[in-house]
């Protein structure tokens, strides 16, 4: 029984390392879909795939995980949900379990007859991509959210520079609501 | 006169029933086009086009409009609107009138010079794909809003259960407004 | 058992009059599947879904089957063939068995695990798009390949004129085979 | 050094001819680069791409800007940001300096290696697209943001009746917060 | 009556050059059409639009044509023939007749009710984008058919190494045509 | 210095298999990208990723080289070649050195300044996705091209077949050159 965990990985933070390691506890290989794979350079989705790819490889390398153990595959968005899974199917080798926490994602492989579970996150209210990029935009501890060998190589990167730049914006005045206007 | 109706029809309810009657009292038959036919499984376009056929022949059907009276047509959104009616033109044998009530399609059919009336929908507030979705989502009775055939269709194929699994989320914390951060 | 007919239909001829007849000798109904739905204006797909669509019904009504018999649905190609049984699955409701003669197309249905057969066509050297489009380009008598009032329709619009003027070249000069210059 | 200036243009107003100059005061030339060049029919994104190079034509020929100094290319967004720079090196000839005031736009070419400025547009609270808007659905004084050239443009082909119809709605409740329901 | 010229321009020709003043001859201004206009590095299509754009206004420069009798607008293909034209109205400021000599450029146009002539070409078997490219890969003389600012331009910049290295194989066997294994 | 090797892989055979071990002698590690990833179900391209992900896993697992040594990175098809660069570099964490013998490839990648190699593929005349295909058609000895865990692999799923399929046509008649009708 393959499992597949599908995440985006806006970092790769520690919860997704304690789920990596619980689904590793219970089978003996894992595939890590990584999804969301071509989008970057946006605040729900800031970094590439090359570089969510550097931050697990390093994560995992750290707790001496080794790689003859999991393969990690990007996995873009489809155009239309319902070709979703068809695309990962496209992309990843037989897997037969999928842990997920997105539940678009669980609905579209139920329907297909896939078996799916929730990946069980740690402390999931603090350790979140959500909350790290709230953290990178207000100025507050995002390192300690995250294994530090991600750490230190965001910062090494200056990755989250990357992040506020988004988040910034020269518009001297509030956004409009047109729907308020009429 | 060959009229066209265009909606969505998430899901096909007792206002689009009134207004196909509507406009076959007024024309010998009618198309149906279907509006972002490939969209599904969000919250917005619940329901495939294949689901969505079966809802509005179920319902006609059961009205003894003969099958001979109108034509159902699948309607992909265009990548940029300025190709939307060519999309119609291309998949839409001759219609000279086209009822919606979408204030982007009438303005796109108008700039091309066709002619364009809105649907009478009847009691508008109550009889919405909108209105039906809430209600599923917050348990109250949905299956007033919609043809009988409809709504058994619905529930034996358990699709309100998609809707309500969409809208579900495992998030512990509140969505984070990264504008007011800044 | 709902049987799905897959073809292009550029143009509908007699031999796929034959293949609905015989299909509907064995079957109560039909859906019929119009491929490759998007494409026109080439000298393999001449034709809109929207004038193939017309050809269909007209072909039919003239044998007087009715259209509580069968429905149309177009199908677009898919960017990846992988995608291509989803994207019927999204647009047709449940079929169980496919008659195609596209080598590709019976491929793919047959990994997903359906049922599928050859289309049983009627003088298959004869009656054939190709050979429609061949006889049109070189003047010969294209209009008994088709139903009559297949025929009458292309004729009354004109639409054999496409072909030809798609076919056409003001090229003084014969096509450079590149291959063969290095 | 060749200036490429990157903006929506929607619609071209005095901020924007007020930076025209201020570029052109500092280099020979000028390329315009018009971003979302696909885009059009949306409260965001009102104007075509061919509407919106007449608006440019008719400012600058207005203020005696000649067409020898200035090049206005159609630039359309990336399937995926990461490609949006290479997007406008397949479309501007050598450009060597960019100026636009959107966070991403010069993100993306500051990690490319390009040279990136601000625009400096004028008095930005009162002269922005998003303000022009604004005034044409709350029917304020829209005219006095653009040059009075562009205002005849539009006043002309009643293109700011298109955004009010956009804006406008047929739906006699209000928006449902699908999050709030559970 | 704003002429539109249509063509590909891979590269900018004497041919082109020619109809370029033809159209000047008979029309004040002249609006400049590239096609394909985002394919490039394909033996087909080997130089991008910007290169295009380039070279079309080094040859019109050296010719003394003023930049204020024309405008050169890139044109992409449309995933369907039906929608280009709607793509070409989108990008284009309103035109009234269409010279090009592609005979599926013609016939759209044509659909849709456009006055559409043929491109007066000079000597169009040496003139030629195909011929062009053939002296180029057979290093025969390629520079006697361009603008000398076009050839210029392309050997300044080693445009015509792109088109060699495109037709290079390192494949040390010859193709194999499948359809004779069967 | 990281080395990429771009190949399609369609399957991967022993002339792969060698320069993989041919790169390994120079490098301490590789990255194996997998073009046209999106692909499959073609006579070109009959192997889905996934399934060439499984080939190439088994070949490198029989000749004892460790995961720990190498990634592989599925790389789409651009919609444009000039996009096609920022691809690999959205999807492949930093490399420096790319080996590849697809003339396009080489191109693309020289002319963003990259470093290129060709691969030093063994008996290239043999071993080849192109002979390897025909072989499979024609019903001579493939598996001597392939390692043998691949071959294996490929009897195993019968994907042998699906080429065959693939080839396979039900047409009686020959295919028509349109261009010799006019």
């Amino acid at each position: 029984m393959m499992p597949l965990m599908i995440g985006r990985f806006q970092p790769f933070h520690k919860g997704h390392l304690y789920a990596v390691k619980y689904i590793l506890d219970r089978h003996k290989s894992l595939i890590i879909g990584v999804g969301s794979a071509f989008e970057s350079h946006t605040l729900k989705n800031p970094f590439t795939f090359a570089e969510r790819l550097e931050m697990i490889l390093r994560a995992l390398d750290s707790e001496k995980i080794s790689r003859e153990q999991y393969l990690i595959i990007p996995i873009p968005d489809a155009d239309y949900h319902m070709l979703w899974v068809s695309i990962v199917k496209m992309l990843v080798p037989r897997f037969s379990i999928i842990y997920s926490n997105d539940p678009l994602t669980k609905r579209l492989f139920k329907e297909e007859g896939y078996k799916v579970e929730g990946i069980p996150l740690y402390s999931r209210e603090i350790y979140s991509g959500e909350e790290f990029r709230r953290r990178v935009i207000s100025g507050e501890n995002w390192k300690e959210l995250l294994p530090s060998s991600v750490a230190e190589y965001i910062e090494m990167n200056k990755l989250h520079k990357r992040i506020i730049e988004l988040a910034s914006t020269d518009k001297p005045y509030k956004k409009i609501d047109f729907t308020k206007l009429i």
